[in-house]
């Protein structure tokens, strides 16, 4: 049985991350996915916001759970005998940053990340830039769940 | 008669700046400057006085305006009637950014942005990066138009 | 009346050029296509099929003609009156070789080459692997228009 | 039970491709490495020879096999039953060519390419400039297995 | 004699950081490693803890010195007759920064820099996230010097 | 003393070429500017026409002198008691590719490359751009010495 740690701050859940979830959930047995509790910016959502978000959105995927974790990754990833880290990989920006943590995470506990080519449809997207477009009026629907859709028109309504 | 958009913060403008709105002019009919009113840092000049260098340095230009903008870049784009956007590339760490913009910005409105390759002398040029210069005591003659090295140097002074 | 210049060897058209051809024509008043009469290497079709193919494909938009070209680009644009270069920026891998071009050209002529980033669905697409994929009996529906791709699977049938 | 798979040329092994192959060997059931029949250079081993210097190579793992194909990788992959292929990641120069094939490989099949970012010591590595070191009389211990070293100068050896 | 001069923040120095340090003084006759006063983010270490780290770490190298500057480095490199500037490059993220700074010293007083590729076994490192793992309990031995491990450890001790 | 060398097909010499040898004339002590005597393709100009265009062009510098090698560049560099090799980094795309050589002859011999960014004018002129212009035409004044735009006229003069 191989269990998959699919990591992330979702800020909201986009449907880039559940590109990424799903295909996992269809390569690995299981597939825990790891909302990292105090991400480092103020977030949009509270920590638990963003774990209902994401179980409403991964509800249809049957060997998918959530959890939360602070502190190290790694450390989280021991603990839940996680086998691999799965990332999405969109651009070429995100290149170093990933190999950087990558190499990181191997180095402390010989845990391996495996990285997966966001489908073209979300390969320039990203949580930040649906926030900051919701936040000014602007239209996303098709790339976060319609429930997250909601979520965040009601969290910017002054 | 097609209007392109020239978007940024320009605080200050540059001659980068100036070398893509000068291009963009002599392709386009015309070619609205659109200054963003709220960058998301504290910026060096206020709104007003960057449109007012802005101003001046495009005196020369027949055919280009200067506005300011709050919001969605698109929002406003629609609302002046704008074809394209123009925006100046100079090295590949802008790409993916860039990239993520301009698509984005098509899908919510399909304006279409077009990218220049910035000219030689000014590819490694940013405004962060001659502020931070002149705030140290340095010099960016042939860097920035003449008025707003006075500007800046009076800005800085203490 | 703004003229542009869409370049390429078009060995055959696919659909990612015929995006940055439509959305170019749909910005400028003319869209001139310039086939590249010998590209380095062998190609597929001869030059009059690749025209050929491109005629057909282009024939819904109506500001669109193709023509073929020998020798320098800039030549042949200036004996055009061609006003700008379009070129589609599709992956980072792009970037330095089309920066080179547009900055020799520009030396060349002072004609401005403008890049449009391709459509997210053909933002990893080239001639060279549709060429590949149907020669070794893959599909590529959807890549390409219908007529190019009766014209290759034809082409590679022994 | 999956099936993950390791393609490549292998002209020869290296330690660069040891390192993708055993890692992957402990993550999936099963790896099937697979060696490019007809590369699009003139090689410098046999194809039986690629593939012996292969099994030797990976002896040491269990669970590993060496096929090699013609045609269609992803042909290949769906008679043999593949879930996955892997890759290995080295340089951001390798970035937009595997995404590019990674996409396409997906759009014929469905099957999703995993890739592995290769190890610090082999993260500029590649078979071709192994052979030219060799070929000029250089030294590449450590880099390749001991026989695959033999091998080499061998072939070599005038 | 030629002066080479290697700035950084050292916050804490790194054996990324010793790597080029060591490299230029076998290549130059005296390195003079400038300490930036006033980094851009509050700092793990004052000043004065910085520079004491760094002296015990390039103790060993009989022609390196240590100082701190503040406001512009080429100032600093002027005051002290620095012949050439040489930075570490690890990945191709750093390459755009490095490029636009270089460019600017070198506009600013005709000081060359000149860039040394990082080591394999450091090229992923940076004192950021060493400090990042180090300050959630994570493991960085062998990618900092013994006194600067013992040092960030009992910086992080609560 | 430290004898810096600068490699390269040089086929034929530009000025972005004697940009980086005259920048590292002067910090060097002395500067070996080696021509690949076979490069991988057909040269335009004989290995001896490449030398005596680069010995006309580095005249002016007192430090440099003009060698050819066949076989590895740094076996080459031992026999001739190297301290540095030096090259010159334009764009991202030379990035990987550099680092990959520099890594390869440092783990062969010791022998550290140093990389020197190319100035603005030159950043994105290569020797194949300037054979192709000239073969089709055009104007590279400014771009090689004199003498080296002359010899090209008369080799491709039909």
């Amino acid at each position: 049985m191989t269990l998959a740690l699919c990591p992330g701050s979702f800020d909201p859940v986009t449907n880039g991350h559940l590109d990424i979830i799903e295909r996992s959930s269809t390569t690995f047995d299981e597939v825990l996915v790891a909302v990292i509790a105090n991400p480092s910016k103020e977030p949009l959502f509270t920590l638990d916001e963003r774990k209902d978000l994401l179980e409403k959105a991964v509800a249809p995927f049957g060997n998918v759970r959530i959890d939360a974790f602070e502190g190290l990754l790694v450390d989280f990833a021991l603990a839940r005998g996680v086998d691999v880290i799965v990332k999405g990989l969109r651009a070429v920006s995100d290149f170093d940053y990933e190999m950087q943590m990558a190499h990181m995470n191997r180095r402390l506990t010989g845990i391996d990340t495996f990285f997966l080519p966001t489908s073209h449809e979300y390969s320039y997207l990203a949580a930040s830039l649906v926030r900051d477009v919701v936040r000014l009026g602007g239209d996303v629907e098709g790339l976060v769940p319609e429930h997250v859709l909601v979520a965040m028109r009601e969290r910017y309504r002054r």
